[in-house]
């Protein structure tokens, strides 16, 4: 993006560990662009230990768990409204019970956010994941998909956030290298994923409809990450945690318009329609 | 605002109850408006409940309790970064407990979001405020006041959403006529708080950079609405509730800028400080 430069900024969190945040803004290509790698430790506040267990329950100790998170998330809002947005996250978890049981788990995922559905993008995105899924087995695309789209739901407006993609958490079987292996193939794939769908639409000519089509789409983005994102309220929740980072995934603008209705049969609709009801983009 | 006109929606709710809601959209003054007046009641979900319950332990029967909610909230979100956004809600509530008591209270405030600051404005609000709740006890206003400020508190930045105003919740006594008696002299003060200040800067010349100042504050009054509001997340937690109009809050369009920082002795920095320390604006 030759219009703008990351901004790179290490930190340290007084708590126990730090990370670094890169962020891209009002780039050609990218309205805001950024990549956080973090690694974590300490102890876990009673809030924040909430907002981590899907399916775990966790003994704590006087309310506290010694922890140890460390990850790379990404989010990447485009411009052109005919280029989605792409998020992704790969974690790694380790806790200590009060018991001293040390637990370790695998989470993330990646998702596609498109302003107006791309049938074949859609596709490509999706049938690249399954390909990595594939390799360590058949049954992890379809079960990790559904995950996906139950995940990013947008509970008080009945639609998903985006055409999904995969998500997991808890993932502590068959081993911890067999997990991380899985876990590599996935972030191998984001770039397949998402590069050829940029390239493809970055020079597509838009109309300002179609911008604000986008920005309304981007109200809902923002409304998924701080009411439901576990991730972000993980971060909110965490003290001495780096809020900027935490918050680099909302969008540079977005818009709320008091009950717009796309018209039938339009190109807004059709998207939608997709949100409300995901389909199966791979066999 | 002679560039647009309210949009105006009644609508019921199909649990028991319902509401007008009125939206203006885009006009020469406002860039969004909305007054919403509702009366909700059925059965309050456990997890509505704890949106609710601000000081009061409540009985449930089941994990439910039948409740009647009215109210009338508005937020003003003006075009010109040198008029303040105003809200302001004022509520009653009932409650049946599971042993048959019933309980009641009314809730509520007006506070100010100003993009700048401007001395004179934030005393004549405060001061308009403070008479109204004066004419029923000296007591009130300076509790009210620093209430506001603890309650629009954006714990994650450390600033509040504005520079207040009055705010209260769970008030039952010294009785229910006497209490309805003071919520009144606050809903009159509203016109006379506000009005003027619009009157005195919706021609008041401004830069691109002051707008985009207010668009960065507006993500912040997004941010507060969808983390922190309890009234925010009360609706999106009750079944039923109408969306668009909880919802109708949110400013028209909002920004967030990664680490952007004012620089110092700026205007930005100076409304900035009192975000952080709150002043008391009369004595």
């Amino acid at each position: 993006d030759g219009g703008a430069a990351f901004t790179v900024n290490t930190w340290e969190r007084k708590e126990g560990g730090g990370g670094i945040s890169c962020v891209l803004q009002d780039g050609h290509i990218f309205e805001k662009a950024g990549v956080n790698v973090s690694v974590v430790l300490g102890h876990l506040s009673v809030e924040a230990m909430q907002q981590m267990k899907s399916r775990k329950t966790l003994k704590d100790k006087d309310g506290k768990l010694p922890f140890c998170a460390m990850g790379v998330s990404s989010v990447i809002h485009p411009k052109n409204p005919h280029v989605p947005t792409v998020h992704f996250n790969y974690r790694y978890f380790e806790i200590e019970e009060a018991d001293g049981t040390k637990q370790w788990w695998f989470g993330g995922g990646t998702d596609l956010t498109p302003t107006y559905l791309n049938n074949e993008d859609a596709v490509h995105f999706h049938k690249t994941l399954k390909e990595a899924c594939d390799k360590h087995d058949p049954k992890l695309y379809p079960k990790y998909k559904k995950w996906c789209d139950d995940y990013f739901y947008i509970k008080h407006r009945g639609e998903r956030r985006g055409i999904g993609g995969i998500f997991f958490d808890d993932l502590d079987s068959p081993s911890k290298e067999e997990v991380f292996q899985f876990v590599q193939s996935c972030a191998k794939a984001i770039v397949p994923c998402y590069i050829p769908i940029v390239k493809n639409h970055c020079h597509d000519p838009f109309t300002p409809e179609e911008k604000l089509w986008q920005q309304l789409r981007r109200g809902r983005y923002v409304e998924f990450n701080l009411v439901y994102d576990r991730g972000t309220k993980f971060g909110l929740a965490t003290p001495g945690s780096r809020i900027e980072s935490v918050l680099m995934s909302l969008p540079l603008t977005a818009r709320w318009e008091y009950m717009h209705t796309p018209p039938e049969n339009s190109r807004e609709a059709e998207i939608l329609e997709v949100l409300r009801n995901p389909k199966d983009w791979v066999h």
